[in-house]
């Protein structure tokens, strides 16, 4: 049974639903069905999370990151915030760089550079980095984002600084 | 009374909520109200309203904006991941640029250069952005984002490209 | 004949070179052949002609200038003075977009980013630019600085804008 | 008495001289005296001699250098090459850094992010470095170059890596 806690919770949501629009009740069940999935362990952030970023490597040692654009993204022009490309680039080229670490080593981001091309729209941006150069201390990486019709939306160089990975 | 669809969306959440940690029962709650402050239009993105960005001018024409620091927003090392900062530094500048234009034309990210300098940890962060040089076609500013100890968190420099605001 | 203040200079030349290093010596004959080769034209600047950079476009539509390794360029660790790397960078990614435009257009540099990776030593350095992006009123570029045994020195991105071309 | 080397220097430059304009003949004379200071040790690099860059310390901590603004470093639409501020740039945030280290310790650029903001024209540009972070592996700095009119020209962010400094 539910606490007095969840209860109101249950109810503000209720009440939230009853004049809610199509696009706020689809963001009602991304952002539970997101929760459910970092509860589970399918990704490491609620942002990851509720965004949906998926990542792989590609054949070629570079990594890609793929992000559906749904509403809760979206700037007051309805297309993908610039602090939300920001994200997807500095989480691809992040996750390529500590992903190339031995296990005792963590990279932190030192300083990022973006270049702004074309508005992020349409069902989704790939993001794809790949390691420019890889030091003992510092790594550069650079990374391109790309719409659903494979037109350059953004491109960013970063700088990541190796330390010893920090026991959780 | 609600739809089939929206007693779907209770019944997942009243679910998640049974086993809910208090970090994730607050994180609910603040998400919840988050959706309604952006539906009565006390912010202007879902990003602003589910990390309560809230910003104003100070007296010398800098612009300012505070991010409370939650769960939501980290990475996996319990700090401010690294795009939040960057949507906070962008949304810091982009406002300054836009509210310093004519109601006929509107500002866009071209460029943003960020320096991480420390982890973005404690109560909230706060970026103060600075208007460098205000041309016909190009906008440069500059900001920095503080810890609620005062300490340089990060800072960044940007370009906004002026063109005609789009009519929504 | 030479006039009085001529005579100076050939007087303060000669008591230079009476104490020379081999070094010296062979600076003062680079930099009389550079300032020849920018009077008959074979340069446009004093800096181009005196550093020898010379530039040619690609089969793939990309631009490349070389640098030798001079002392002239050097900074007080006997690398490529920092600076001087920049020059070769802006100045590849310059002359791409120059010769990419209308002959009524000019491009400015209104941003650049510099990654400097390893020390520029060596025979001569080798800078590669592309074009990112070509938008009406911005382009994107990016170009890598390569030493003579191809090694990755540097990297580069950089935003122009475009102008109509001043009337000299 | 002169060497066949030596005399054959001579002559190329009387004969350079013969027809020389006046800029040419004054830029000749600055190139002569450029080299006798940087023999003296008035200078740390031929850059520095050849442009007559100058820097000290300003009551704030602050570092500043000067750069006369003279034919030499100029580009063909006749203002100051964007390399050339480049190097102004670099060398007043890396003179800043280095002189806040021990002897031990040296710094490089390892990024550096340019803002272009006016044509660099007048009698000279005065660039101001201050400090923003420093670290024990990375120092971040900014700095401002101004025009004879106080404008502002460029300015730029710089990240420097601390390294034990190589006995020469």
């Amino acid at each position: 049974m539910a606490t007095v806690e969840q209860q109101k919770l249950l109810n503000q949501l209720e009440l939230f639903l009853k004049e809610a629009t199509s696009e706020e009740q689809s963001l009602v069940s991304d952002i539970i069905t997101g929760l459910e999935a970092k509860r589970n362990g399918s990704f490491r952030t609620y942002i990851a999370a509720l965004t949906q970023m998926e990542g792989c490597f590609l054949d070629n040692g570079d990594y890609e990151v793929r992000l559906p654009i749904q509403p809760l993204i979206e700037n007051p022009l309805k297309m993908t915030h610039g602090g939300i490309t920001a994200t997807l680039l500095d989480t691809t080229m992040g996750s390529l760089v500590n992903r190339s670490l031995p296990v005792s080593q963590a990279a932190v981001t030192s300083e990022m550079n973006i270049h702004y091309i074309k508005p992020g729209i349409g069902q989704f941006l790939r993001c794809v980095a790949s390691l420019s150069h890889k030091g003992n201390n510092l790594c550069i990486t650079e990374a391109k984002v790309f719409n659903d019709q494979e037109k350059l939306i953004a491109m960013a160089t970063a700088t990541f600084f190796i330390i010893a990975r920090p026991t959780e």
